[in-house]
This record gives C-alpha cells, structure tokens and sequence, in this order.
C-alpha cells in the first residue's frame, strides 16, 4: 500500500516570508551607458556638480540689466545696446553696463553684469549705424529668465538610489554626471528545468496524449522580466538517479535552480526526493494558495530551489509571488513586489474557497477607479487565461464567495497602453 | 535687422492627429520563440488544435465511471478494483467496466469508459492478494475532475491578434501551438542626432559653458521601450552644409529621424533650413504645448523627420506624444497610446497658461484611487524631475491653474513595482 503524503498548508504571506528572509545579494558589473537600458543601479548616483552648472538661460533672448527696464512699458520703450551674442557652448567676453544687452541662446551661461533675460519675442529690434539695438516694452524683474546655478540638482546630492531601475530618465541623470560606464547590478542566473513525461518541446508535432512545453518559455519570459538571466535545460528525464545529477550539476552553474512539476504527492513526483537526497533545506512544501498550493521552496548551500506546479497558471501565480521578489531585491529593488490596490470586481465570484484566490483578471479605469474582471477559465491547467491578463485578483481564502461591487486587492502584472491618445 | 519667424501653434490634439495619420507600417521577420520576449506578434495567433488537446485529468487520483459510487457514503463505501496505471503522456490500455478504476496523472488522457476523476486525497487504498483496491466515501458527478477536451481554447479560434506584445503568457500560447519560430514585427529603425555646440560626450570632462548630452541616451532608451531599434549618429556640426548632408544621409538608412534641438527660431537652429532644403513636408512647427512648444514634424520621401525640443523634459515629452505613438502603430499595436486615466491633483497648481502643460508626475493610488503630485521643478531644463516620474499630469491650457484635489487627466509613463508583497 502506498501512503500518500499529507502536507499542512502555510499561508501565502508566511511563504512569502520565508524566502525573502534568505540572504541572497547579486555583485555589481559594468555596462555601457548604452547597455543600461532595464538594468538595476549597482551605486547611489550622486550629482559630482550642480545641474545646472552655471546660471544660464533657459529662452533665446537677451541678457540685460533688469534695473535698465525702469518704467518701461508699450509708450516708453526703453532701448539697449546689443554689444555681444552668444550662443550656447561659448561664454560672453564682455561684461554688461548700463543700457547694454548681449544677444543669448538657451542653454548659453549668463553674461557678467547681466541680471535677467528677455526672450526674443518680446522685443523689437533695429540697426542703425550697424550697431543693433532692441527695445523693451516692459519692466523686467531681477533674475527673470535666469536658471539659477544648481536650482535643479545642487552638487553632492544622491539622485538616484543603488538599485533602481535604468529607466530613459534614469539615463538622462547619468550621461549628466558623466556615467559613459555604469556601474549595474549583475544579473542573477536562474536555471530552469522543467519535469513530465508528456511534454514535447514547442517545435514537436503533437503526440496522443502530449501536449507541447508552454511553461519553461513562459518562466524564462518571468525570469526575464524581473531582470535576472534564465539558463534552460530541458526536460528532466523519468528516471530518479538521472533527475538527481542533472539538479545537482545545474545547482554549481545557476543562483536559483526552479523546477516545473513534479512537486505533488503523485508516484512520479521526484521532486520531493531530491530535496532529501540533497540534503536540502525544505522551508515549505504547500501553501494556502489556488492555483499552485503544492510550490515548494527549498535552500541548499546557499543556493534556493524552487519547485513551482506544473499547470500553466499555477506555475506563473508561483513565480510572481515567490521567485520574482527574491530577484528583485537581489537586485537591490526597493519594490520587489507587485503593485498592489484596490478594485471594484465586476463579477460574483461564487465559489467559497479554504486558500487564498489568485485569479487571473484584466483591469479597467473608470474616472479614477479600477475595475477588474477575471479573465477566461479559472482553472490552473489553463494557458488562454493568461493572455488577457494584466493583473491578479485576491480573494482571501476562509469567506463565502464574492459579489460584483466588492472592494478587492488587485496586483498589478503589467504596463498597459491606450487605444487612444 | 533679423527677423523673428511667429509661428502659430497647433491643439496638441490636432498635431497628434496629424502624424498618425501619416503612413508607416513595418515588416514582418522571424525569430526563436526564446528571443521573442517583448516583441510584436507579426501574425494573427490560432489555436490549430484542441486544448486541451483530449479529455484529461486536472489531479493525481483515480479514473472511474461516476455512476458506480452509486450511493456511497462515510459508512457505505464502494470498492473498486485498480486495473491499470498511467503517467501523463503516457495512455491508458485498458477500457473501464463497472467497478473498475485507473490510477492516473495530473495532465493524463482520461480512460475510455471512465465518468470522473477522484482525487487520491479521497480514497483510501488497500491491497490483497496483490490487487490494488480503493474505498470512496462519497458520490461522485458525472464529469467530475475532467477537464475537456476544447475547454480552455476549441480549434480555429484566434487566441492573439497581430500586434499584441509577447508576453510571458504569450510566450505559453506560441509554446502550445507549436511555434519554436516565431512571427513578429521588425523593429522600426529610428535615427538619432543632437544638436548644439553646447554638447558634450557623457565621458567627457566638463567645460564652461558646456554640459553635457543626456537627450540622446534618454531617447535612446524611449526609442528601445517603444519597441524599436535606436541608430545614434552623433552631434551634428555647427555648420550648415554639414548638417544638410549627415541628415540626408542617415535619411536612406532609417525609418524615423529624430533630432534634438535646432527647432527653434535662434540664429543657430538649423533644423527649419533643412527642411525646407530637403523639401520636406512641414507638418507642423509649433504646438500649443508646454513643454515641447518648438515641436516640428516633417515628412519626406516615406520618412518621418521630428525635431524635438533640445531641452530635456520637453524633448522627453515630445517623444512620448508624438514619437512613441506612430512606433507603436507601425508595430501594428492596438494601443498605441499611453495610458491615460483620472486622477486627484494633489498640490495647487496656480500657473495660467494659454498652453497645455504636461507636467512630470508621480501617482500612488490610495484605496483605489489614483492621487498625482508633480515632480520636482516643473522647468523644461530639468533633467532630475524626469527620475521619479511616473506619469505626466496633462493640464488643458486657457485656465487660471488648477487646485488640490481637483480631477485632472494623467499618462501614465511605466510600470512600478512595490515595496510590500
């Protein structure tokens, strides 16, 4: 008689818990600025000058004495002499007097003597005797038009954090400061294998009774977008000792070993084996949790083991909730997990449920609040579902269903764009 | 005297309009279903088969025929005889009769003549006279545990249409169907050049009056998140006949040019001559936005040229409106655009202006709501404010600024993640 297993699920936030108390740090390396683009600070970005680092005017203009403008105004102009003009890159040789104006550009550094710019449009300009002159109509204040010195970032000021995300403006800042090089968090290595006598790969012809290997391209796709690097290799084959070699040889060459099925109480599960024969330490084997209540996470010299279920949905529930924060915060991420809020479901939800939920759902703003709405079949085996999906409802486990209009916590999977501008 | 160009600015609205509808559509390559992440899909994607692809089971248990357990209950359980055993992939021999169970595997094809699937955690089990037997204590549906054949996705349907991004449950799909190679979008070219005798390399040590280029790694980075190929060729020189023929020679290498600056009416902005040399179309010169007010769109031989403002958020801003979204399109994306929604103005915004202002923001969303705060000076010369932007809070122009808590219009700009799970 074979004895199946009985495992006592933890809750989903204690599972949580325990990974994110294992230590794991990521080193830092150096890319090209041009290479930085989704990658992780691996050092505080601090301004080492002040932006910007002269005054300067931010208009094509002229620089003047704002006292010179007295009581103008539309009757009583008052005229300037235009003795210099500057473009931006160069700095004006004279200095300004009474009744003089040098002719600027953007981004051109603010003559000596010069207390305001006025731009192009306001004036009126005039040669006579080959000497330009321009009139003003208004009185102008002091250090109007003028980018004052360090007003937008003074230097010694960190700007961006160790660990934040190279985004386009991120790059801005360090091309600023002069990063041609910077400094990034390496990426994690992630090996990835996935279990199951009935998987071919994509490019097979299907079989009777196989179906083609849709979670180890969909997990190096997560792995991926959490910014770490996948290492796949294959499907683990039916045959206990081999499955054990293959796991240990992946465990010297990878940060983070997952597993893709194989983790359940079913005669073929070899998972389970594995951890002991290695001598790994289990943290948990069930979570209270639907979809993917049979993950496991494991620790070994080291290094963790995550053996995620085999059914599509239940697989990526796993990822996002276990596998993507240690990533994230390997990489130095001071938001390693999903964005969570609140929404209005738009659907009853009627089955009651022991676990916490996590359904597949698509999100819609409506004048400032969210809705969502599952998405296709609430069942672990399905792959559609997670097409449309943009985020994961939660429905606590222990209540008696939902109803459309209940206030539930949504987490956010993805950017969306708009149909419309 | 020199004369100042007046220009008259275009609704922001109108100018958008203006270049989608300008035709650019891209072409069609293939690349591994592994490179496909974050690509756009090239074809429409159908579901050549059933899926699942045969009646299966969703759990380890027992295949049996459902009307057997006739009346069972916790006193009167019903016995079946264990006949056969099959992993998934693997199919089952034998054909159940009446009292007959087949021990199967999550992902197996259900036996001919079985009704339902029991889960092992129900059943208890025994041998004797080594014969396998199993106890269950309750009835069990018809149908029960079986997920059918077609159920998550019947043959023929459209699962994906072209244009949609690859994600991680994409990549799924394509697995299933069978796509190793996949289909996408060629990534639009886009050609890059800054202008300005200001400019210096990132690597380079500062100079007076000089600063630094961080426009061009910014939109670098824009130009890949929008999912096309950047091509950066440099600082144009500060000599018309020059810039004339480097423009027009990156012109027959790329798709979209954009430059940096150059776009406004000082002595040094080449860009309109250039224009009018080529003999471009000038689809407009001015919008009625700040900031990006010197906005240009020219259209020449199939080519799109933008001049973008050479000051960094209004440059950044540019970008996102106008560049991004005929990208996207090319890309055959059915949302182009970024994602706008409402959100509650969380700080007095007092500046009149006749202009639309985009301003850089953060969001947060509080119980369901979205709250929005500008980031950092609201000057287009900033570069710092861009880091922490989130959104951009779009402020309609011929008001008298806008006050806490006021609804206002917002983009959003990215995804962000969250510091608690």
């Amino acid at each position: 008689m074979r004895m199946v297993e009985r495992r006592k699920p933890l809750p989903v936030q204690d599972a949580i818990d325990k990974v994110m108390q294992l230590s794991f740090e990521s080193e830092t390396e150096i890319v090209t600025l041009r290479e930085s683009d989704g990658r992780y600070l691996g050092v505080d970005l601090k301004s080492d000058h002040d932006v910007p680092p002269f005054d300067r005017s931010p208009y094509d203009g002229f620089a003047i004495r704002a006292e010179d403008t007295g009581e103008a105004n539309q009757e009583n102009p008052v005229r300037f002499k235009v003795i210099e003009e500057i473009g931006a890159g160069t700095v004006a040789k004279k200095t300004l007097h009474r009744g003089e104006a040098i002719r600027i550009m953007t981004g051109a550094p603010i003559p000596n003597g010069a207390t305001a710019v006025i731009m192009f449009e306001l004036v009126r300009e005039e040669v006579s005797d080959n000497t330009s002159y321009i009139y003003i109509k208004r009185k102008v204040k002091e250090g109007e038009n003028i980018s004052k010195q360090g007003e937008d970032a003074p230097r010694g000021k960190v700007l961006v954090e160790r660990g934040a995300l190279v985004t386009p403006g991120v790059k801005a800042l360090l091309a600023t400061f002069g990063y041609g090089e910077v400094p990034v968090v390496k990426k994690p290595e992630v090996g990835l294998f996935a279990t199951g006598t009935e998987l071919l790969d994509p490019s097979d012809d299907l079989e009777p009774g196989k179906i083609r290997n849709s979670n180890s391209p969909m997990i190096e796709g997560q792995i991926k977008a959490a910014g770490a690097k996948p290492k796949y290799y294959g499907v683990l084959e039916d045959d206990f000792e081999k499955c054990f070699s293959s796991v240990k040889h992946a465990l010297d060459h990878v940060d983070i070993l997952i597993t893709t099925g194989g983790v359940s109480v079913g005669d073929y599960d070899y998972m389970p084996r594995i951890y002991e024969k290695l001598g790994a330490t289990v943290l948990f084997n069930k979570v209270g949790m639907r979809p993917g209540s049979v993950t496991t996470v494991a620790e070994w010299n080291g290094k963790i083991l995550f053996g995620l279920s085999g059914n599509p949905s239940a697989c990526f529930v796993g990822f996002e909730l276990f596998v993507r924060p240690i990533l994230k915060r390997a990489l130095y991420s001071k938001t390693p997990y999903r964005l969570k809020s609140k929404a209005l479901l738009q659907k009853d939800f009627p089955k009651p449920n022991p676990y916490t939920r996590f359904v597949r759902s698509k999100t819609e703003e409506v004048e400032g609040r969210i809705h969502v709405s599952p998405t296709g079949l609430d069942k672990s085996g399905s792959v559609t579902s997670l097409v449309e999906a943009n985020a994961l409802t939660v429905l606590p486990g222990g209540t008696r269903g939902f109803k459309a209009g209940d206030v539930v916590d949504i987490l956010h999977l993805r950017e969306e764009g708009s149909s419309h501008p």
